[in-house]
């Protein structure tokens, strides 16, 4: 009855092409373009400034104290993917140092996002493997219990499922659902579009008050000058 | 694309028999039966003590410093419902206090679980409406921005689908995928009954080290007495 | 220069009369009469259920783990007034105990209202000293560093004036500025004379939905209905 | 070399007759008689209202999620004994409920103080077996790892050695070391027989001010009143 | 009665040449000048390395999830302002970001300062716009309820008026009153110039033991060396 | 009774090679070699970038807002140590800066490890002097009240002896028993080893679960592969 103890081996990935055209978009566009949903919370940070991923997950929910499906979750990744790992209860533990980073990378990982903590993060950046977490920190765990592998998760307060498209920036970390990369993708693009011209506007000093046109609504919702 | 803007009104409540069962026994031992998985985070508190839920979940996603989807929760509360609200971003703005109360009573609702702020708990306590909130906070806020209700939330970092058991005691609050309700109450049930008997030997001063035959298991992992 | 090392002795208080309209509020509804501004952050706890105060802000400015000014500012209590302490930064000892509110009590103070910590919280409530604190904690503090008594102090995040209207219940700490405090009580008592009719309403079964007529605005939004 | 996996059998515990005397103090009485040292950090609180601690340290060390040790300490309890539990990470998981109180109760122990998470709240306080923890969550624990038993250990920032006296109350939780408990019971005693005077004073309208002889200090440091 | 709807017009900012003279000296000197008080609190942090501002507050009081008052500001900003941002409650959504950062430069803004959330943290280094705040977070906002502009709020802790001077660095963010600009400017200049012998002093291996003759109170106050 | 008001001058420093030699590995290795115990929380941070600590332990118990202690520390600074700061109670102020650091630097100190706030970062950057600390804030602090040096420590959540060996890097602070501290970095030497071997593998592809033999225990744990 549990949700613990599984790996699920085939799971639905996002379109490639759709994952690669996200990944030329901020995180603050991508969220803006699904209506303002899919980010984690913003105690998610990169280690090392300029870390950016964008791939399709493979999750993980672990223990506290405990990285033993970090191995399991290992075998399951595919070139291109980002692990997302979640766990049973708040713990800030250093999962993930530069072994496990060694074999992710070597299996075409892009990634790690995860809400725990790491560590080896000098060697992370040299390695240039971007990690995204709540925590550095260098205490080790034990490998004794399981979790499980590819099934939905809770990660910073976003739900993700296996094969979701997950892009990290600086800004923060945003899940587009796997059935949703293209049009998000679309959408983004779009909005990406338009701003260009607004912001040679405001540049020119053009007030967003006049190019938004919220004088007359702010007028009606009562704002009142005074000197 | 967007997930907001939506009110889904035909869900499956988990069955009654099973809900009613599972109101038997404590959020401890529901969790336990489930395998260790379901809980809230513990930041999630009864606003008076005694308070205790247990129903079938009406979910809400609101914005933050935004309530009016709890207006249109209300329509769709059937009694035994109770409403798990959670919200787009981090915010313990008093999302709800005692005329939505009357109001979510009056429909039948058996309690509130919200990952926000309350206020008004002195009357909801009079008035016997059990709520589980982030925090209390007499702030008010507004009506102007669509969220969602009756769709997949994360609530205090647990998935709630609409239809999901809520358990809500002193201990803390879970959540049973309706599908699982009457196996896990069946599960709890059983944990259960073992555990007088656990507690009589303990009370006669049996030690668990002995009961649980954990002696030889600890001396293999190296345990060593010193004088 | 500094604004520390300064006794104000005469403060205008807000009108008695006002003060006593105000304590038949809740902080809540005071809140919303102000047209919700005002209040202290919600980690402001009350350090016995059932604490309540109404009354003239005294103001203070402590030093981390100095309380020498509590001493300084129980000259300037009057009958009716409620001490508001602050600090020059962040810090949680117990700057208050039973002997402090022996002298408070038996200069006329309502209560205290106090972003630190404070300790003898039994004997608080078996003098009825009602104290509203953001910790509790036994460390005791020194007496070597000056503040300030009745300067415009930030408490828990909101401006407090000496002679402000302060009023704490079970939803938190509003503060009301002297000049305002007939207008509040007024516009509080308006509010709370609407709050009977429309709560009878709910409790007979009508939506908000319709009795503040919200599904055209609704509407409007693009709220959808699924089943 | 790991101070993990260790278990003292023989402990040298606090005189009974120096517990005893503690235990009629406050919290706050005894850490300024130990000269403002010995406390917990404020987040340790009692679990139910009216919980009160006074016993001899038999300390744990625990490992995150991991509640193994608990059971092995329950046969280093003697009558008197207060558990005193700490974590090698942090954690809020419910190391802690009503079967191993009934262990721990039937040993004779006191109570417990834990660094960390304890569930089955109201069935501990049924029983009366006093806990005063960081967290109530009813999160579950394994028993896979080895941590130790009466080593010192850091729990909520102080540091416990097996057999130091922990007084725990309202107001917090204050370890003696073991050497010192008569010296301390006698100083808080003494501390205690003046606070009856002060009150007395304090109470009869005297201020502080004068009854500390603050006034010339005061101006010393520079103090400015004015109108 | 309210304080939310209004936009000040004509504000008196500080005398433009001790804005400049401020701008010479790092936070923690200016804080000290002043009497060690003005400070917000640490969680402001700059969002890129080397971030520094100095120059005059035009403040927003703006409501959760919300940032329609930013515009508002935007046309009330002038060559030197600095914005000064606070929240109705306390809310980490990203309030601002590269198009508002185009407008407030084009209108002469020398940089931002917080307590909530920003986003394109990389767009604002390539503009070198410096952001002070207290999260990074790519939630976009809504434009639909009233705050303020140019009203005093309290930012981080700290009272700002509008026309402050607002100086902030790695250290952290100071608000000076506009009528003590010159004054603080001054002093801090003057403290600044004793330092550099201090410095000398101590590089060549003077204590401050004896540079500050603290021997004698330190024996005064009790202490003891021991071997 | 106290521990406060005590000046420790003759203290016994971990051997000066076993130093040195700990010195090679980084933070997570050595809290490895030592059975994963030792370590600070994860809120101790480098207030710059790079900042690396070895040395062995001045140690020094602050009062909340004041600094005195550190000027009795420098006194007893040897060259090779590192100053380890804890406080009586939470408290962020900035109780080190330039001056301090110039004075440490002076006596031959490598660094600081504080559980408070220290200020001057850009010029302790500069200075190349490095600090770990739980807080940036320009604060300044008092010299008043009595603490302590070369006593034994918490700092945050660890005891620290004064002599022990401190190691502090990008993953954190780790520390060593004076007495263990050629065995650990012994262990450490043998741990970091064998180290190359496993990444050769793991690049190579091959995955933990075989290198580390997982596979049995993971099905004897339960775990279920589905498609």
């Amino acid at each position: 009855m549990s949700t613990l103890g599984i790996v699920k081996r085939n799971i639905v990935r996002a379109d490639a092409a759709a994952v690669e055209k996200l990944g030329r978009f901020g995180v603050a566009t991508i969220h803006e373009a699904m209506g303002r949903v899919g980010l984690m919370k913003p105690y998610m940070r990169p280690v090392y400034r300029g870390a950016r991923i964008c791939g399709t997950a493979v999750t993980v929910l672990l223990q506290p104290g405990d990285n033993w499906m970090m191995h399991v979750a290992a075998e399951q990744i595919q070139a291109g993917d980002v692990v997302v790992a979640a766990c049973t209860s708040e713990n800030e533990d250093g999962f993930f140092g530069d072994l496990l980073a060694t074999s992710f990378q070597a299996r075409g990982a892009r990634g790690l996002v995860i809400d725990g903590g790491v560590r080896d993060v000098d060697e992370l950046e040299r390695m240039g493997f971007p990690v995204f977490s709540k925590a550095i920190h260098a205490k080790g765990t034990i490998k004794a219990t399981l979790g499980s592998v590819n099934i939905a998760v809770v990660c910073a307060g976003a739900i993700v499922n296996p094969g979701d498209v997950v892009v990290a920036d600086v800004d923060g970390v945003v899940v587009v659902p796997a059935a949703l990369a293209q049009a998000v993708a679309d959408a983004a693009e779009k909005r990406e579009s338009f701003e260009g011209e607004k912001r040679a506007k405001l540049a020119a000093g053009v007030l967003g008050l006049d190019m938004y046109k919220m004088r007359e609504p702010l007028a009606a919702a009562g704002l009142k000058y005074i000197d």
